[in-house]
């Protein structure tokens, strides 16, 4: 078999000893906090467990996360990261829109770094958000914060102020609310169907599939754009 | 002057003393937390102080409110009923981003039922958000729930099971999503300009006229969307 260079995995930039071993013990802290949560819900949890499960001391947590809840929803945070990363990297030439989207996809389908959607756990979790204020409220936090640094990435890429054009944050916060709205259809359907779905693994009508949810529901805010400005247009025409 | 029966406000259904009563006690709970929490900072303020300045009893302040964050944005939270309310009474022929879009311009020009922004507190409330995280939690609770509702009115616009058919959430969320933005951006010039402005009570660019700003934001809307459908037509014609 040929490899051909192309097709190796981009290396990781060089991480140090001492940044390794704090990556393992974010990781291990995240880990066993999702883990935790899952198992016995957010509010029987504790700090104290969180780290004697990931095999660190109690003070080693603070030096990571502000609360038990931040750690379970790291994984979360980390998804955001990567889709930032990847707006960063899209074609000059992509409308914002489309370079969300498709950075989106990227991080969706990347072999090299999965996106946690792979994790079961992380299904789960989202599905557990609405019944927990404080898990509630740490979701909504990374969520605007991942959005504000996609602000920033789309206002550098088309060279204006995000603080006086609303058009960095109209693109950004309609592709992320798109995002958003396809991840609580498909926590949803898991927590209706049970986790193997009424109708094997696939799920009722794919939406067990986040990624074809996706690409359907970026489709339908093309269609409901195109179908409000048609409608906006006609409205004008009669006056 | 003649008044045709057509321009005359539609009479609020009618209350009973005891209702009244009621939605004037919410109401004055409801001032007294954001004139206190706007005066003192939200970690000052204790749910006694709000039911001492409304003059009901402590116990009364749990009947109303689960918490001072969510007495402080309670306008916040009428304000999304109002839209939803607004949003059922569109025609039917609207699509959902133009019925949306519309139901928040009836919002926030209606002389009768006035908007919360109207009220100079609100945009300092705002402003607060992100550097609180209880208020900021309780805000997006408010956001959540009211756009969750949306979704409900707009499924059954379009006779949809909004759980398998993501079209009620991906034009709710993304039509929603650029009011959210509109305000942020709305709020943030107030904090930067002060109460009035660089240049007078209009300020910059006119961001602190949040009607003409939030219409602009959702021509952005149409506008992004309209470039990236034809970005994506253009490079699948290319393949």
């Amino acid at each position: 078999m040929t490899v051909t260079t192309s097709s190796l995995p981009i290396p990781a930039p060089r991480e140090d000893g001492r940044r390794r071993k704090a990556r393992r013990t974010r990781e291990a802290l995240a880990a066993a906090a999702l883990e935790l949560v899952l198992r016995d819900g957010p509010d029987e949890v504790t700090v104290a467990a969180i780290a004697d499960r990931a095999d660190v001391a109690r003070r080693t947590f603070s030096r990571y996360f502000g609360s038990k809840e931040e750690a379970a929803l790291d994984f979360v945070r980390e998804d955001g990261s990567r889709i930032n990363a990847l707006l960063r990297e899209r074609p000059a030439a992509e409308p914002p829109l489309v370079a969300y989207r498709r950075a989106v996809a990227c991080w969706l389908t990347d072999r090299d770094t999965p996106a946690s959607h792979h994790r079961p756990g992380i299904r789960a979790l989202l599905a557990l958000l609405d019944g927990d204020p404080a898990l509630f409220g740490a979701y909504q936090r990374i969520r605007v914060d991942a959005q504000a640094e996609s602000v920033a990435i789309v206002a550098a890429r088309l060279g204006v102020d995000a603080t006086r054009d609303p058009r960095p944050a109209v693109a950004v916060d309609s592709a992320a609310a798109v995002l958003t709205a396809a991840l609580r259809m498909w926590a949803g359907s898991a927590a209706v169907a049970g986790p193997e779905g009424p109708d094997g693994p696939d799920g009722p009508e794919g939406l067990d599939d986040l990624t074809a949810l996706v690409e359907r529901s970026y489709d339908a805010l093309m269609a409901e754009a195109a179908h409000a400005a048609g409608h906006e247009a006609e409205s004008a025409r009669r006056k």
